[in-house]
């Protein structure tokens, strides 16, 4: 039971595409991610995914169109939805989604990561 | 499926104390709410509920303690955990919780909402 400083806990890693959580509630996890590039198409077939973004500017790649999120803005992906998260600057994201949201879906790739780090 | 932006939700509405829902997923709401001033204790028995600052200064006042939350910052109050929101200016918040959570919690007062507006 402690406030949780967003900017000091982005300032913690450095590390991009290994999302951090900073909070947990109801089944549902925060996590930190700073991402630059481009990620793997992949869908989570249970869970619904918030992508907030911090700094930067997120294009998230939809299998029909692409999305533009911007700082102060989010965007929900349904669950089943597929999507490609890709960001020309390093971009700084906070996300929601229950505990057991795989870090890509039902893809598994190199960076495909197993667990979380809690910072 | 579009683009939410915060800021732009938060213009929509001028009414203190009056959450508004402007996301869904998981079983779980995000709502803006503009707060000054005194709301009423009260606890969720079986919800915890993640309280963030866009604007202002929130004051969570707890039965042994006082919590303050700064704009970029947030706390997350367990379930069951009696908390009472106060604000001395004009405070904006971004809440997490189920869909579940009443407005007041285990308290009735003038002010309980029973549902929220979306926008």
């Amino acid at each position: 039971m402690s406030v949780t400083n967003i900017q000091e806990k982005l300032d913690l890693f450095s590390e991009q595409w290994t999302p951090k959580r900073i909070g947990e509630l109801n089944g549902q996890q925060i996590l930190l991610a700073k991402i630059q590039g481009e990620f793997v198409f992949h869908k989570h077939d249970d869970e619904d995914e918030l992508f907030m973004v911090m700094k930067g500017q997120l294009t998230l790649e939809l299998r029909d169109r692409s999305v533009v999120v911007d700082p102060g803005e989010f965007f929900i992906v349904p669950r089943g939805v597929e999507h490609k998260p890709t960001a020309e600057e390093e971009t700084h994201l906070l996300l929601f989604e229950p505990l057991s949201t795989k870090h890509t879906g039902d893809v598994m790739a190199d960076i495909t990561l197993e667990t979380y780090e809690e910072i």
